[in-house]
């Protein structure tokens, strides 16, 4: 890394108790006596498709950069322990934008007791990426995994959903408080959270679970911007297909043993909505069922990165 | 990631006893009980800079850029544990490309004990970008750092330096295993790797010291390729300059006390070359002393990225 930026940095960056040697040597040195299983995720994201630099102060990059990496960690149920960052920066304002980039991401690794232990700085003549990669502790009860789910499950979500592109997509919430309470205090099958879209990670984990999926659809809370953007866009698409095919709501689906459900609903543990939308099933596939009670398969769809 | 890619992969990424849960979840779980103090280090390498796909098997591109994290943690004298791996496809080709930078990647991972533990995969029109971050475990004798030289410490190098752009870049070998022992069996004050260049990298390791460093020219092993590319280019700088200023060597340099220095010169516990070319100095600052026993500042040069 560049030894300005690393001097910037060693100002800047707190001092954490899982942090025996921070940034600037060949690694980081990490205690992890008190985690002796750990999940560990990356998530890499590019200017032009995961924000655009030209419209955006590049703190709310910084900021999103690290939050959909906390939110993987959310979906396991994993307390944020540390996190490093390699930044592939455009040659031109590189340091400007590193910094600004650091300036997002801060603040929140200190909302989250993250760690912040190390980074890489590169410059070319491409647009920045920014990969960020992170550990988790897991508690005593486990982590939540995809694949965990049953059969006559409830699905419960968090938040709203659709629409996430008018802003929710850069300044959301990890969702990391409300995942561990839940696993800490409930028995939860399996979760997720919805990245790419409620419809296609919602099949994702039905699938790796062995399952399929039924949606109650009048039940599935949709986002004002879902509606927002309906009505702007003018397209057809309702406000419905935003909450279910809509990538980066990054809230949570949990699958959880219907009396767990129960308990959870009537207990109100969060400050944020928590909703019945809809339960496993043992036939696999994504179905959804209507107010009027028909019946029918729903395609999973959302974001997916396209290759050949 | 990519559906067709996990499925790819869950089929090609072999077991291991650290990771209870691999590819395919929102992150990866590791069990990590035996490892209680982990170094983290990240690495990004970028299509035009540090290789060119156009001109090599991208197999090769893959398997660099897993050596060069794990040469960061041969500096550290860490043990390699798990990795993942961020990748930033064309979207031309994207799946092709993917599979084989996985396919150099995999057999260096199973050489050097480390668990692939998961991965991001994306798509743009931009080139590729591959970041790998990897967890390394510190034994019972402490990580090595860039920190801990002290005045009168000899200086020893693995290998031969000079020329690796003629190929050794690529293929180069991490000395994982001669850290490892080297760090097990005698006591190292300080160490780092060579990846900007033979003079930068040790002044940056004498600074992070307090201390300054003499450089024995005569002393410092010159690789062929650094000779080749000296005449192959005619253009004035030498071999010597090519072994001080090139970078990508990926040779270790340790910062050792004179009596242990000599043991390990005695004992020559390595099948590698292992070289005294200097000394530390109380002196700030980067010197170098010639066989006629001139003495003179060298100026500390090498690959920086450059950004403003």
């Amino acid at each position: 890394m560049e030894k300005s930026l690393i001097h910037w940095l060693r100002e800047r960056l707190p001092a954490h108790p899982l942090l025996k040697l921070g940034i600037g040597d060949d690694a980081a040195i990490l205690n992890l006596r008190d985690a002796p299983e750990c999940v560990i995720t990356v998530d890499a994201l590019m200017d032009g498709c995961d924000f655009l630099l030209e419209n955006i102060d590049a703190r709310r990059a910084g900021r999103k950069s690290l939050a959909v990496n906390l939110s993987d960690l959310a979906a396991m149920a994993a307390e944020p322990l540390a996190g490093v960052v390699a930044l592939v920066l455009p040659k031109s304002g590189g340091f400007e934008l590193a910094a600004e980039l650091y300036e997002g991401m801060i603040p929140l690794a200190e909302k989250f007791g993250l760690a912040i232990a190390g980074g890489d700085t590169n410059s070319w003549d491409g647009p920045l990426v920014v990969s960020i990669t992170l550990l988790g502790k897991v508690g005593p009860r486990g982590a939540l995994r995809r694949d965990g789910a049953k059969p006559g499950d409830k699905i419960l979500a968090t938040g709203r959903f659709g629409g996430s592109i008018l802003g929710r997509h850069l300044d959301f919430e990890p969702r990391v408080a409300e995942s561990l309470l839940l696993n800490e205090r409930y028995r939860l099958d399996a979760g997720i959270d919805v990245s790419d879209g409620l419809s296609l990670d919602l099949s994702r984990l039905a699938e790796e679970s062995g399952c399929g999926a039924m949606l109650h659809l009048e039940k599935i809370p949709i986002a004002d911007a879902a509606r927002q953007l309906a009505e702007e866009r003018s397209d057809g698409v309702t406000p419905m297909e935003h909450a279910l095919t809509d990538g980066e709501d990054f809230e949570l689906l949990l699958a959880v043993p219907p009396e767990e459900a129960e308990r959870i609903l009537a207990d109100r543990p969060l400050d944020i909505p928590l909703t019945e939308i809809g339960e496993i099933t043992s036939e696999s596939g994504l179905w959804c069922v209507d107010e009027a009670g028909t019946k029918r398969p729903l395609t999973p769809r959302g974001w997916e990165h396209e290759f050949d």
